[in-house]
């Protein structure tokens, strides 16, 4: 397969559409085929500033077309799943916006049935490909931070009092998508326990905290927020090695590695059962790794442009949009149940993967 | 009672002792008359850099004084309960260093004790008497925040792993004083859910998250950690005017308070019942308090001199010790039972403080 | 004339063109009729992104046009004075991107050229209609900082050492035009001292210090650097009641001002010739303002339209451009000069806004 | 000479003598032997809490005795010359609070005296023994900064508007005599411009700008203001390698190092006398080096002791001093020339230090 005939159609043309049209029509791997929107001058628009591009206003009709490789979904999550089923049945590669489904249930079928088919199925977790947590991701995979102790994630900020989702499903994917993709074998918590506060009695809640535990005897706490009226975006992820603070609101210091913690030690004493334990502390350097300046969404399109091309799994398959979404229900039902912990289930998903 | 006639005596020269001696001993409100340790040197040393001063190394001698008026504990927590009940057995007002006793039952006797006595139980929660903590005070009971929507805090700095406590009980007990201190009617959680981590191994929660839901609808959150290399103080309360930061490490700008939050507003339409939200937001100024520099146990000797001399309850009595005492104790049960939600047992508290 | 009814040219799009025909276009209070470009295709794409909107290549034949009110000019700096006469000549009012003109005296032919035949002569210093700035000037004209004591200004960061400027003519024009916009009068030094480093022998300035001091005593300091690896915007502006720190990188708090200073008092004492003074220190609270979401280029092309109907000059005229320009030929010859203070002409300056 | 032995006395009880007290009496190096001071009271005070130590207060008295190696002069700068030359004559090493002395003239000679009688004369240049100053040289000496380009130091706050010096000799000594301590070959300028702003009319200069060009083609820049409600104190050292910045408010990252700057080379072109030049940049990562926590006064105690027992000069030796005081007399000398750049007069040091 030439790696310039590539050619996508994003499905809707609203808020997210354009700018994936953008990134589709402006990468040297892809070229953008068609932008199909019910409402056609909205497509036209789209459309229009990436050059020429086709208008299609009914979904069968694209996945008819023989010359479009890959479709990008950015539709409302409830259509997310037929809209992704049919263009996988019409043989297309998918990439689905965040989250990838509106149940764990639907994204198993996504998942399953792109599998059947040998096609690409993608979750478009954008801040994956920020250069920020791509070097998170790399820092973690060569060991740099040593294991993972702990995982502290703070998202808050004045947002909106949405009317269909509270802040967990508003704000923590981005946190989940985030951890899932930085911790080697993804985010699987043994359970979930989610406490959430709606003081001003809107029916949903507006601060929110998430703790899951990891198998390793890792933690990890994501808290969500609406009504700060500071804005914080800081993931603090502690290692046995280093600790790393992501600050995406400090663009002159985005990453700072520390080479501080305390080092414990269980020393067997004498033969005997008796242990005794030994902490001391490094205080080492700090280093804050120089970031490139890329795009987001341009470095994921290349992505799933590679994944097809190679015949592997991208770097944020379904089964990740599916892990994230199983977080999300368990932490809904944990909600319900007064903050009890919820065991996600993650025998399909683990089934899946098989 | 003349004012300057009051005599204080200081138990335990350790750590803590020598900092409320040189209080006593520099305040206009008190003379410093004895300080009473098993180990006279030590005793000395802290007596000497203070003037004249006696030692005491026996307790019953000390309490068998009558020119005391008030004993400050400074000894062990599990030796509060027996010191204190000799004390005001002795008829002599008492100040106890954090954490008052060492179980909400022995806090349940002193409070009693001293109630039925007519003497001054005081809990030495320092950090209430810092020029900001006392402003946040008074600005919330001013009405300048509202009403109190959630308060997040977050202590964690690299700390010493401990062989005796977890960082619930090393950390916690500051956030919780605090929140007790500014909270009108002190700190009364529902309930109370702690989920730690130990991922070092060391048999104690090194990373601690507690959450505790007031009556009124709004939450509170503390986050401690001893693992974390970097140094974070700062407590956020939202309420439904403003929102207030303390930022403990920023000298410059110590206390924020930001006219800025979202309103929300139900609105019964049309007879029906049916019912349509409005919500609005406050993009208002940013105010920054300026603070007096105060020294906070110097106002917490004076405190308790004039709770003394007014024959009423100081700002931090016993029954706030009690309180963040039964918090600490229900997190460690909530903590035993894998994080699920423990009701305080208030009962005792609010009978005593009827 | 109807406020709706004023027709606009912009003349060259290149860099800055695009954005003012973006900002004519999307304004309520103008039409964009032209664009003009000897690049007709470069003219088309802006043009073209802007709605029907004219191409013209010939600057004659746009000027000739009966239907263009005002004329935008942004072209390189050595043909603004050209460009300007010709559209003053052809009754147009103008408005030229800084810096107005390549030498005071042309900007001085300018600004009378403009006065003659009362036509508006607006300078698009950009920065003044910030949010930021607007309140500055707005704070000191309430005399909300009482008398102007010091302005320091500073604006560092990794820069392009350029071919044709030094670091003084690159970034210096931003902090004169604010420091010009806010001061009651505008920026009318005594004198200018310029101090530069050339340490990497590139032949131009890469490090400079310019000093200003005031009639009324207050001096005025700006330190730009190509060479620095950290950002940083920030002016100070100490009044005698209250001190200004605007910090363009932190969007959280922009503004701060501080009831912080010194009160300096002298004192006649006792009938006789001896003074006593007298220096006590306020430590007030710190205000940072809330400030509107609103883009400059917008508010400076609606104060052109208001300038031009309301028949009176702009925030920013072409005196304010010449006054910038003056301080800058000032700085050159100083540098050339060793540092020595140089005075500005502002003969002819005052001369022409008597 | 035994290590152990050496013995110290402070001359003046005021406010820094204290510190030099408390620093030789727990150094291991040192025993503190007398502090002497014409107020008995004040001097027994401090004798008082350093242990057994004579209380003198004639000075010829105290050089009289034979048990004492160094004196260290804490007493106001108009007397420094005095007590210094007595004690040089006497035979003592000297440490003298900084200034070294009122004059350069006057440090010359207490320069030359200690030369001809081989004793140690070192000025307290305290802050050059704090850990970040320490790295700073260290950093410079190993090359890792390359060429030093620029240094640019701030230094403002509220601070006390004093009868007897202006802004410049107030706080500039600090950061002279860190760039002279972190200088290889120390700070030897080729002139020095001073401006400054009285705009309160106090009759002494409360804002000032020192530039200093070095002969490397390096330029030196220090801001000073008493006027400031905001507290910066920061150095950036500018290299062609890397840039450093000091930031001394910021305890978790005093310390920045910067691979981040703009090469600049310049080509000779075709066997033409026309020369090219490229720039580019290097956008590397950040550094931020750990540093010890120890009190600079013990440091500097120590290296007295050294440079006693290895009989070399002092890192801080009396021509640093002398340094010092020449570029802050050539800073007085252009501010009364209305900031005309002046020589200063390097010749006399140089030659003593031949």
């Amino acid at each position: 397969m030439d790696q310039k005939s590539l050619r996508a159609a994003v499905v809707g043309a609203g808020y997210w559409g354009p700018n994936l049209a953008r990134n589709f029509a402006s990468s040297d791997r892809w070229e953008l085929a068609a932008v199909c929107d019910l409402d056609a001058d909205r497509a036209a628009r789209v459309a229009g500033v990436n050059g020429r591009v086709d208008v299609e206003t009914s979904l069968a009709a694209l996945l008819d077309r023989d010359d479009i490789d890959a479709v990008a979904i950015a539709t409302p999550a409830r259509t997310h799943h037929a809209i992704a089923m049919a263009a996988l049945r019409a043989g297309k590669h998918v990439v689905v916006e965040k989250p990838i489904a509106d149940s764990a249930a639907a994204a198993d079928e996504m998942v399953a049935e792109a599998r059947e088919r040998g096609l690409v199925l993608m979750t478009d977790h954008t801040f994956c490909y920020t250069p920020a947590v791509r070097k998170i991701r790399e820092l973690i995979s060569l060991g740099e931070l040593g294991d993972i102790l702990y995982i502290d994630s703070v998202r808050i900020n004045l947002g909106l009092v949405q009317p269909d989702v509270d802040v967990f499903w508003d704000l923590a994917p981005h946190d989940l998508s985030i951890v899932d993709f930085v911790l080697p074998g993804g985010l699987r918590p043994e359970s979930v326990a989610a406490h959430g506060g709606d003081p001003l009695g809107t029916g949903k809640a507006c601060v929110g905290y998430l703790f899951l535990p990891l198998a390793s005897g890792a933690v990890v706490n994501v808290h969500v927020n609406w009504l700060s009226p500071t804005k914080i975006r800081r993931i603090t992820i502690g290692g046995s090695r280093r600790t790393l603070v992501w600050d995406d609101l400090n663009p002159q210091q985005r990453l700072s590695v520390y080479d501080r913690g305390v080092n414990y030690e269980q020393i067997a004493a004498d033969g005997e059962e008796r242990r005794a334990a030994t902490v001391s502390y490094r205080l080492g350097d700090t280093w804050s790794p120089a970031l490139p300046e890329q795009e987001a969404l341009g470095l994921m399109v290349a992505e799933l442009a590679d994944a097809i091309t190679q015949e592997r799994a991208p770097l944020t398959d379904g089964r990740a949009g599916r892990r994230v979404l199983g977080v999300l229900e368990a932490a809904s039902a944990s909600l319900a149940a007064g903050g009890t912990a919820v065991t996600p289930d993650p025998n399909r998903e683990l089934e899946l993967s098989a």
